[in-house]
């Protein structure tokens, strides 16, 4: 697997870098952003995933919520992955909030989406490989877990999914409920087919009851966002996840509202959320 | 003269709004973005205007320099103007360093630009006019000034021609002599007509030979910048600055490009800089 460096760019006394690579589980041509902190001179350092939400790329967290400032001070590599599949070749829709930017870190099991829609394993798989590979000090016995919104849920289902691998988690108004909500109702059905058992696996409110181990998960959500009650609702979420004796921090933010401003105000409580957990 | 408020966010404990007004002085319609921090409520805050490069507007610094956090944290309130007046009737001009975009916070003497391209007045008087009105938590007794690129130009010259408005002044990345540059060239022809006495009103070199009171100018430049050789040579400026006697802290940072990344980086320093004036 061949790697490209399309830019670089000296950030908070590390190194801000964008990557295409040809994706075997996506079958198309993929876009990274890496953040190096200042640390990983000295060895290998804990790895923080970061999973955009709906229309992003790598480069809204990069450009605009400041983590670079508070990677560097705790010393954690920032990895940005894209939110889905794209190019040419790769199925799109007219909503901003199916296709293209819109890939809700699952696996599609529907035509046209199936060939190209496999974002959890992109993620999970397809990446940790790259980086075992490709950056060395990136240290991946070391791993968190974030993200926003559609990001956001990313984040927590991949976390519940797969413990070992991202040990530390939060999130930013995630979509904790996707298959109660219509943003997740639409995906689901387009890329999963009709309701049924296989929308559970992606869905954060029916996976935090089986979670075995004990979660600690962050949560930040504007008391001002304008898709908190139709899309973001966390109540189920949180009632299933004391119901099992899990522990989430879930802090609503007065005045907040769904915007880079908002993440920008409290992502430095996440990094060190996150470092807590992974530097212990 | 009204005020219309066209968005605003919560922001670090405080409010990010964004303002068009029609201005006397350039004749059309301008938007600015204020930054006011939470210190704001217990009465009025010291004023910290950011000055922005070609191309960019009020939204370039509020979303990419990460400026709230340190502003919030001092204490002082942040005003992002445009870099020009714009509109369809606003004459423009086919590159991005001439026209829309590219203001180059002078007075226009010649047709087609004298009627709309007086950036220098419309922030030294026409939104000095408008905060005294509409900002009331603004404290207009203690005010610095800080920008990039033509931007940084603007800061320094218009600091060094109302050392009494602007208290403290700070740059990235400045253009410190646009007679001497193409960038600078270009603009000062068009604006002001051939080279004559008319461009040193506007080039800091020229201006700092000039200046009565001790300077305190911090400056920071990327040592990877890719306009540096050509268009932002730093060395006649601080010449004149030390053969007159003024205090410029000018670091190179070695690696950093002309991006806000670069000024994300340092933008802690230039708060700080200038609180400790006009907070002593």
């Amino acid at each position: 697997m061949s790697l490209e460096t399309v830019s670089e760019w000296a950030s908070f006394g590390g190194t801000l870098s964008v990557h295409d690579h040809f994706s075997n589980v996506t079958n198309c041509t993929m876009r990274f952003g890496v953040y190096t902190p200042p640390q990983a001179k000295d060895g290998p350092v804990p790895v923080l995933w970061y999973l955009s939400g709906l229309t992003c790329t790598w480069a809204n967290v990069m450009e605009k919520s400041g983590i670079q400032k508070y990677a560097a001070e705790h010393g954690l590599m920032v990895v940005a992955p894209d939110t889905s599949p794209r190019g040419n070749e790769v199925p799109d829709a007219e909503g901003y909030d199916l296709g293209h930017g819109a890939g809700f870190y699952l696996k599609a099991t529907q035509a046209p989406w199936d060939r190209h829609y496999r974002m959890d394993d992109y993620v999970t798989v397809d990446l940790q490989w790259l980086f075992a590979d490709h950056f060395k000090l990136a240290d991946l016995t070391r791993q968190g877990i974030t993200g926003h919104s559609m990001g956001g849920h990313g984040a927590i289902t991949l976390h519940l999914k797969n413990q070992a691998l991202y040990q530390s988690c939060s999130a930013f108004a995630p979509i904790v409920s996707p298959a109660r909500v219509p943003w997740g109702q639409k995906a689901l059905e387009q890329y999963l087919g009709p309701l049924s058992v296989a929308w559970e696996a992606y869905d954060a409110t029916e996976l935090v009851k089986e979670m075995q181990s004990g979660a600690n998960i962050l949560i930040d959500q504007g008391g001002a966002d304008q898709f908190l009650d139709e899309q973001l609702d966390p109540s189920m979420f949180l009632l299933e996840a004391a119901n099992n004796g899990q522990r989430v921090t879930h802090r609503m933010q007065p005045g907040y509202d769904h915007s880079y401003y908002f993440i920008a105000s409290f992502i430095a409580d996440h990094v060190a959320h996150h470092a807590a957990v992974l530097k212990a």
